[in-house]
């Protein structure tokens, strides 16, 4: 058996890994704009990127580079670096040729405002103040945010039964954008664990489905989104049961404290789908409910509309009869194939949870076996603020 | 050739048609809540109905009579009549059974909040008050109004060549929960040509794609959407060309008030976009625009944010390159190829056709020769303050 602690450190809990964040002038007021993840041996690299098909630079450099190691990320917040062509990747080439020696290969993070070119000169400037020994989690989880009212950070130590001790450490940052189709959203995780550089983007590609690809805000999916996870292996301990599992909750955890800071969000709300035709039909169902404007609306009205869940399960496409359906908030069972009576008791215990900052929207469709989680959040005024003028 | 002239008279503009609204005690204050729409000879018709698998009451009651002809519609707001079951078919069979002798066939429409039982006894005594020799359009259309600000009607009259003439007159309802997969909303269409009934179904299934089916305010597909036409001859004239002219510009034209009447919307945008690889894939990213937050909410902040447009095309899932992309607002193009620097000027042209109310939003993906046209709003807070909480 194996022991998973959680214990802090964010991205420089892992062994051999340093990070730090400065202000290169991007934000206003000398906010922290710009991070660096460095390790001091060098690391393998799985990651997973955005569907979208307007990919940004950053992430088209990284592709470019074919198989590779590195020991240095350099992210910015504030601008994207999208839709900017190839210029854009020229761009991200000339910061990175700036960096002192001993750094290997290095890659390049950005997100932000899309269809600007990155301030190249700020940027460069800004890397000089780097210092490579500083292990400073919180400034780096910092200098990626945007939107984010926090940042967002998690660390795990893993004993495995042989005594042998791993650690994994993430930071993520993500709060609007945020899609079923893989939210928007920068996540970089560092692991001293021996782990081969294939299992580990294997084990990346499994948790990303269940974490960061059920979570929604708004619908939209960004041209960033990014998961990025080094390996040193300095640790020279391992076991893929124990890394997946932790990995899992790191994952999960981030994508969930993105869902609840999503821009305005009030609230966090988990849609346990079950008994769709097949998983499939489940997920369509789970990502509709998590996307409706109205059924976000009244959450954030704390209104217990079930109605508008049970339209939105019946517009989703997937087979769905009102006579098999089950709709309950959290224990509150508020619809059970039009058999009950909404009344003024059970209205009461349903508005009860909905005023609850977490709960849980269960939709049995009755159908088959089919089971889907997504994660979601209220829309509320806040988000039409926050997005009215963002750029400004 | 046709002459097309639009007329006064909504509903009642075609020979023998009548309607009226009343106060069944529904809406607050003695506002209108049930209308009728009625002809004195019996009529053909024609329906397209939800996607929706919630199907509510009213459409599967229609459904269920199989083929038949009508001269009378009963209409209520304020409850949808949805997610009640065998029940709430009852419910409509024992309303219209207490109709008047020499009201055929009947059949029912309803539209308001989801999951409530009809009040069957207000609507008995409310059906009382109709006096079917009233031509009071403007009260039906009232009466059939939920979020809608404003009631919405159009009415042609149709000449020949031959000099003979035919009318067709409108009324709908719709605000919210409006959605491509066909608006949510009521549409009631009457006509005296003499058309038959194959033919004027299939000319309402073509024109309901470009008009309503290309009308979003939220994404969301309702329960109780229905397009309906009653066509009772009694002009005797006809011609397919004109009739489907006239049908579509009745259409276009509701569709396009519903949105502008979308839910605390300040403008009305059209999506119009070419070079996709196929039609279908130019639907999908007029749709994906018309339902983007983001792209709702720069709309509402009048922010010229074309990065949001072109990360909505490439989220889309139809084929799109950056280095092909046009993007156009009215004249003022924003974004061509890579090519074009966005700079203050630029910035300036562009801010003021966001300041307009009504424009459109051009998108050339430079791939094939696909085209779709599609319209919707902004998203405010008004959006938010409306349906946080719909039902009090």
């Amino acid at each position: 058996m194996y022991k998973l602690k959680k214990i802090e450190g964010g991205v420089c809990a892992s062994e051999g890994f340093y990070a730090d964040g400065i202000s290169a002038g991007l934000k206003a007021n000398n906010a922290k704009d710009m991070a660096f993840v460095y390790s001091d041996v060098v690391c393998d690299i799985a990651a997973t990127f955005t569907t979208n098909k307007m990919t940004a630079a950053p992430i088209r450099h990284f592709k470019k580079k074919g198989d590779f190691q590195t020991n240095f990320v350099l992210i910015n917040s504030k601008n994207a670096n999208a839709m900017t062509g190839e210029a854009g990747i020229k761009d991200i080439e000339e910061i990175l040729a700036t960096l002192p020696q001993g750094i290997i290969n290095p890659v390049m993070s950005s997100t932000g405002v899309i269809g600007v070119r990155l301030p190249k000169e700020k940027l460069i400037e800004g890397a000089k103040l780097f210092n490579l020994t500083r292990q400073e989690p919180n400034a780096a989880a910092q200098a990626i945010m945007t939107t984010d009212t926090f940042s967002k950070q998690i660390a795990y130590e893993v004993t495995l039964e042989d005594k042998t001790v791993f650690h994994i450490g993430a930071m993520a940052k993500g709060a609007g954008m945020i899609n079923p189709a893989m939210a928007t959203m920068l996540c970089f995780i560092t692991t001293d664990a021996k782990v081969n550089k294939e299992e580990m983007q294997e084990i990346i590609n499994e948790n990303v489905q269940t974490t960061f690809n059920a979570a929604s805000v708004d619908g939209d999916t960004s041209t960033n989104d990014t998961v990025m996870l080094l390996s040193n292996g300095k640790s020279g301990a391992y076991n893929r049961a124990a890394f997946s599992e932790a990995l899992y909750e790191i994952m999960r955890f981030l994508a969930r404290q993105m869902v609840k800071d999503g821009e305005g969000a009030t609230k966090l709300v988990t849609y346990e789908v079950s008994g769709a035709k097949s998983d499939s039909e489940a997920e369509t169902v789970a990502k509709a409910l998590s996307n409706s404007l109205l059924v976000k609306t009244a959450l954030y009205g704390e209104d217990p509309n079930w109605g508008r869940v049970a339209s939105t399960v019946g517009a989703s496409g997937a087979e769905a009869d009102e006579s098999l359906l089950t709709i309950s908030f959290n224990d509150v069972c508020v619809y059970e194939k039009g058999s009950l009576y909404f009344d003024a008791e059970m209205e009461k215990k349903a508005s009860a949870v909905m005023k609850l900052d977490e709960f849980s929207i269960y939709c049995d469709l009755g159908i088959g076996n089919g089971k889907f989680t997504a994660f979601g959040c209220d829309l509320g005024h806040k988000y039409v603020e926050i997005n009215a003028d963002y750029r400004t």
